[in-house]
């Protein structure tokens, strides 16, 4: 990753952050003036990753040492003079590169104006986000942070990373058959399947419950409050004849 | 998008750029401190999303007319008790459910704490951005405006992707609240309330219903089935003494 020209110390360390967050470890800085680092550094927050931030005097010397160099950038800035890709396209390309053990950079300019015709010429192509097009163009580029959030989520997406998923397990359709039975008995003790007969057949009772999707973990709740409803039902009428 | 007890006024801002970036346009505030809201609106480059931004009470309120409602969450805050989709997972379900008209609210909490238990009991599931572990926890989430940022993008990424299945519509989360109200009045009426007290906060129920996964067409169906279940248990109640 490398910035150039950043001007807010809050979006270097918000760069910063995102690395940490996604995993990614090398920060290079390109700017001739040097406070908006130094101050993203002294923040109380700063990640490991700014601390081990390197500076450079020139594009040249800050990718010096890498196989592939993109530049990214908000479509409409300017004529290019370089292949776009969109970010979808680029993440793959850039992982085909790192698979072969190639050092990408990662290029952006500065939150006001972009990186220069200069600088992007350090590139082999460009990226760019998709974004929805507006009329006004007052947000003509994403917050720097942002931008290289989303790129960087990418790049992870695209490298496989799952994490478990906890979606539980729905139940056995004989679970599902007694709950039905269980409801069609609640059905009938309070009277509803006399009122509402079209509602009542065996099968929609079934599809009822099915579309429930009851999770295997929810059947013995359910099936627990059926049953107190139908023992309430069936006591409090013994109590009353 | 519902922003739920947001501190700091620049991360507001940076949502709505998100989402102003993005293409999305309802935001939603639930803060009992008004002040964070109040500063970012009054921004020199707020959006037109801030503009057009709602505050509400509560979340129930702000989600009552939203068909599908996800939490954000970092894993490994806490014990989950809702099913969890990674991103490209949840984004790819948000879009099967805006694919057949539904209304999607996603929830982000507090930058320190994060959803509530509570608040989290609103959500039919949850997504978290899968990240890279670090041994040091200093950063166990993301920045607000940031995890935004790579949510919508992936949303966008996606939505060119999508079919209309055959799943009817999902009910909307004010159908859902008035289910769990009549459902918590049946349990108390059949005295399952006092038998399983460990089952039965509001919380708790709400998920259990929120599990049913209801479509729209049969929440009448339900409703009908509870209040006569309610109307049996009283009416027989009455005649007996």
């Amino acid at each position: 990753m490398v910035l150039v020209r950043a001007r807010n110390p809050n979006n270097i360390g918000a760069v910063a952050r995102a690395m940490h967050d996604f995993g990614f470890r090398h920060l290079r800085i390109v700017n001739d003036y040097a406070v908006p680092f130094a101050t993203a550094r002294s923040a109380v927050d700063a990640s490991e990753v700014l601390a081990g931030a390197k500076e450079f005097d020139s594009v040249a010397e800050a990718v010096a040492d890498c196989t592939l160099v993109v530049g990214t950038t908000a479509v409409g800035e300017r004529a290019l003079l370089h292949p776009l890709h969109a970010l979808p396209e680029a993440a793959a390309e850039i992982g085909e590169d790192l698979a072969r053990d190639g050092r990408v950079a990662l290029l952006f300019g500065s939150e006001k104006t972009g990186l220069s015709n200069d600088e992007l010429s350090h590139c082999h192509w460009l990226l760019t986000i998709p974004m929805q097009q507006h009329e006004d163009v007052r947000h003509p580029s994403m917050n720097l942070g942002q931008a290289v959030a989303v790129c960087l989520y990418e790049l992870v997406r695209q490298a496989g990373v799952h994490v478990a998923t906890g979606v539980p397990a729905t139940a056995e359709a004989g679970e599902v058959e007694r709950l039905t039975a269980l409801l069609t008995e609640v059905l009938e003790e309070t009277g509803y399947t006399r009122r509402h007969p079209a509602n009542c057949d065996e099968a929609q009772i079934r599809r009822l419950v099915l579309r429930m999707g009851v999770a295997a973990s929810d059947t013995p709740v359910w099936m627990g409050i059926l049953r107190q409803v139908l023992w309430k039902l069936r006591g409090a009428q013994t109590s009353g004849e």
